[in-house]
């Protein structure tokens, strides 16, 4: 299977040595050959339609900081230049997420799609802002469209829900999914201010570039999105969530709670509305979970509440949904 | 498809409770007519080829306490004629789990497969005591066997750990896998002793007919032998669990552990060895659930601890898990 990947920052490069260390065991297992054909970030790009040399592109990423370097003699091309003349299966897509137009990301996904190529997304910017249309789109030049690390990371919560529990109506939802602001309001719940709480979550590296993402609520806000639309079949965007960040969370807060056994978290929820907002919950709700967890809890017709538990992101976890996604395609191309 | 129930109890009648709500949906959704041809329990049986009615069924049930009124004219039947008479595509096991020799459902797993059927149970005692060779059974005579329901009852366990869990590796798991165990040392630990404890959950109708299936640990054994053999593809039964109950767990050990901020429960555990024993664990672990809840941590290579929590048990929930089996094999026949 031939593969563009846009992007080469932590979760590209976590993908590329998941595939070194995981060649033989995918191809003996699954019978999966992934090749990278070609890969572009903000440095630049390399290409080769027999696959390129994984070692030799990290190697160059690390002792370079570009991947440029890869071709001796440099032949960058753009990124939809490559999309549109490479030939490839699947487009990997890890650049980073934005809420105003989703780009790079936007034009990737669309052009990949016109060109006829699968899609797996761990952006989650285009999905919150279009994922009906994204999804349309791939229904109509008919190819697969995949987002398992957008939500969960590692955790394979968009999969639990749709799969796992077919044959089961889920009622309701309400999830802690983003995982700097639970580590805020943990350290805000063992005496800190929300101010030293966000200065030590920066200083952990928790912090988005841009730090509004995570404290007023738009990462959370796109994954609810996400989650609405793949298991609740909601056409909705970012612009149907009623979303309120944690900054004016106080301490008073936080304590008030704690007198109630209860903890201040940021609840993304859905039933029939769609909240992300601070929310005292009961210590001793599977929900509640401290430091960077993420949970969710899905409201069953039959099989009552289900809670799931699990690290939210990190470069390797979403690596790994990516492969996941992968052997997704990959079996569902075989069946048909 | 045509199915024959063995054993009309709880699990029985909400399992043809789900196909009454259910069916319309079931037949648009999934394509699937599920036919009730035969049904056995211990108070006498009733068939027919066309389906049975199932309101009928669950009416003659509850007025005279057996099914044997179904027809005018009584003509009992022994359940394994039936297996070995009716023509069905599906056998469903719902009699009680027995960890001597699993009769009665083991002789009729056995021959439903000897006689072409797949099979779905929900016993536990023939997987306990035999799983690897009812799996070589299964895959000699070209039938299935499924058994979502014998573990984590409606919270599909089995089928995370095996489907959205693919592509990755589970290095090993320990979980909270008994209700009424986990009951008891949650009464425990609110400062009720053992034998209270014990009292309550018994009138709460928590406790097994044996108490010593659940106190001494062997539904957890049971259980864990399920997850070995069928996620991390061991090859044991009930004899290689290293197994001790929770009846020697005294008010003084719980109260060590509380002061210690971890709290004592029964815990099966897969790594190398296999056992289930009471264990201390951390308050703000996510796998330390109160109540009657269920919990089960995966530790996984790439995506790190991943937790599970959701009710055990129940009758509707248990139904729940048949029908996702019944799906499942739907979805398998049609495929080949």
């Amino acid at each position: 299977m031939r593969i563009i990947l846009c992007g080469f920052g932590v979760v590209g490069q976590n993908f590329a040595k998941l595939l070194l260390s995981r060649s033989e065991d995918l191809y003996a297992k699954h019978g999966l050959k992934p090749r990278i054909v070609g890969v572009f970030d903000s440095t630049g790009s390399a290409a080769s339609s027999a696959g390129l040399d994984l070692n030799r592109l990290l190697e160059m990423k690390k002792k370079y900081g570009s991947i440029k370097k890869y071709h001796n003699k440099e032949k960058d091309a753009n990124g939809l230049e490559m999309i549109s003349g490479l030939e490839a299966e699947v487009l990997i897509e890890t650049t980073t997420s934005n809420y105003k137009d989703a780009e790079p990301g936007m034009s990737h996904i669309v052009n990949a799609m016109k060109n006829g190529l699968h899609v797996i997304t761990v952006n989650k910017g285009p999905l919150a802002l279009a994922f009906p249309s994204l999804f349309e789109l791939a229904t109509y030049n008919q190819v697969l469209l995949r987002f398992s690390g957008t939500v969960g990371g590692g955790t394979p919560i968009l999969d639990y829900a749709k799969n796992s529990l077919r044959g089961e109506r889920i009622v309701s939802f309400e999830g802690i999914l983003n995982g700097t602001t639970n580590y805020i309001l943990t350290n805000m719940a063992n005496g800190m201010t929300f101010k030293a709480a966000l200065a030590d979550a920066k200083k952990k590296g928790y912090v988005e570039a841009d730090p509004s993402l995570d404290i007023d609520g738009f990462d959370a806000a796109a994954k609810l999105v996400i989650l609405a639309n793949w298991i609740m079949d909601m056409k909705v965007t970012i612009k149907d969530i009623e979303r309120k960040g944690i900054s004016s969370v106080t301490t008073a807060d936080v304590k008030k709670a704690a007198s109630r056994k209860c903890a201040v978290k940021l609840i993304a929820s859905c039933d029939r509305k769609l909240v992300v907002a601070p929310k005292e919950i009961l210590l001793d709700d599977p929900l509640c979970v401290n430091g960077t967890l993420n949970a969710i809890t899905f409201n069953s017709e039959h099989s009552g509440q289900q809670t799931i538990i699990g690290r939210g992101a990190g470069g390797m976890e979403t690596a790994s949904s990516i492969l996941r996604d992968l052997l997704d395609i990959k079996q569902e191309i075989s069946r048909n």
